[in-house]
């Protein structure tokens, strides 16, 4: 099922290159471009066939795309957003994949132009692992995508955005972008600070060896670094331009700690049975919406 | 191979009735025994046929068993500790499967016997589930058994059971009390209690609905649920019975979250790029100690 005629995925690292593959996989398009400015990533996408078309510029497509998907990391977007938006053709569509919406479309705001639709977007989807090898077709299976347009941005373009997230097997959400990234720095953002800050004070533990937190931690701590193994640069993006909602969660984060470090402190059992009793609940919610497995995985084979 | 002629297990949950399990299906012993005071739980026990015996009053067994271990909550331990000790026949061993060593060593040693060997044990093994269905015979394969003797403890009892725990797969590491107490709060408890705080900072924002919350949980937050979906009442007791560890690398941490969140607050993305690469290595460390996978697990089927 052919939604657009042309696509260029700017950006072929594991969600850049998730979309190539699931969109020619599936024949979402009449040709898929990719477009990297890392000569290394061009040579894996070639290799892995997964593109109409690589190249280290993405001038050598962009004139004849219907549809351009921005795939870098956030600051690499507002680097090169001008000179994309400058580049492409009337009646193109605009979108991207970051993971904060409000700075990125008020910075894009500066340059827009009227004759092309610009509809930001965030697949919540994702692996520990980053780069053009680790992406595959299915990365968006079962996740939601959530789409931030504005309101003068015509419905039928929406429609069809929504309509290639859903052929790569994804939800479609439209929301506004503030609420957008409030939700996220609840649901993504401060959990990653939070799993990078951990594994770092475990590092610097004195007392505490380098080996020892290896080799005990399956004890809750080998989760954190999953999730703190995460690409850098990318989440380093994130938090500067999400300042705003992730510093008002993690405050609100410390403030229940301290609560629950007080309750420790003063053997307020009683306290902190019912705060763990109360997060226990939404795990079942998480798994009864198909956004996670119930299978033990704490016992993971290794 | 026979370790131990007769065996008790005291509390069939998940650690419990994972030891039975792996006990009977190796062989390990010529009897094991479950005593679990829920009648609910005894009938679960019964109908699982793990055991060769099963009473809610571990009486019926512990004067004729050579092995008796404790696998109840810690503060469970403290409250049957003294009159398990007593009815102990002479010769034979008692061990535990706490979180937490220093506290109920100490407690124990009000009542302890000369002429029994006391050897407190730790497996870092489990999963987010509890109670006797959810064990099996292989959770403490590859993984961790930490044991902290006294120096005054009979060497050979101390082999026999490290021969037990590596006959259930496990490696053994023999290390003092207060040293497990302090490894343990970083690998393990104070991640226990981050991902219990942040999962209550995530239900009670009132900007974000719980629906929201559940729907996109897949950016990491999911992750963080499972961990706070563990037993309430165990984490209670570990995190009160070692409420000196657990305070120290909790404040640890909250110092280490509020550098960060300075360098969020002043643009300050060197300091977040740094140690955000920091954190990256000791995945792989893990991952190549066989403490975990590398499959890419946030992409994990739903």
């Amino acid at each position: 099922m052919t939604i657009y005629y042309n696509v260029l995925v700017i950006g072929g690292g594991l969600i850049g290159s998730s979309m190539a593959r699931a969109i020619k996989s599936k024949s979402l398009a009449e040709r898929i471009y990719i477009a990297d400015t890392s000569p290394e990533a061009c040579g894996v996408l070639r290799t892995l066939d997964i593109a109409d078309g690589v190249s280290e510029d993405f001038n050598d497509f962009i004139g004849k795309v219907d549809l351009v998907i921005l795939a870098t990391p956030p600051s690499v977007m507002k680097t090169i957003g001008a000179s994309v938006v400058k580049a492409m053709k009337t009646g193109a569509v605009l979108t991207d994949v970051g993971s904060i919406k409000l700075d990125v479309a008020k910075y894009f705001e500066t340059f827009m132009r009227s004759d092309i639709s610009f509809i930001p977007g965030h697949p919540i989807a994702g692996t520990e692992n980053s780069g053009p090898a680790a992406g595959f077709a299915e990365l968006f299976q079962d996740r939601w995508c959530i789409l931030t347009p504005d309101e003068e941005v015509d419905e039928a373009e929406v429609k069809r955005l929504s309509d290639l997230w859903e052929a790569m097997g994804s939800q479609v959400a439209l929301m506004d972008a503030a609420r957008h990234d409030i939700v996220l720095a609840t649901t993504s953002h401060v959990p990653h600070l939070i799993a990078y800050t951990l594994v770092g004070t475990a590092i610097d533990m004195e007392t505490v060896t380098r080996n020892d937190v290896v080799k005990y931690s399956a004890g809750g701590f080998r989760d954190f670094t999953r999730i703190a193994a995460s690409d850098p640069q990318m989440w380093r993006d994130v938090f500067l331009q999400n300042k705003e909602g992730v510093l008002e969660v993690v405050d609100r984060f410390i403030e229940d700690l301290s609560a629950l470090k007080r309750a420790i402190r003063w053997d307020d059992g009683e306290t902190l049975m019912k705060h763990f009793s109360k997060t226990r609940d939404i795990r079942r919610h998480i798994v009864d919406a198909g956004q996670d497995t119930d299978k033990a995985d704490f016992g993971r084979e290794s």
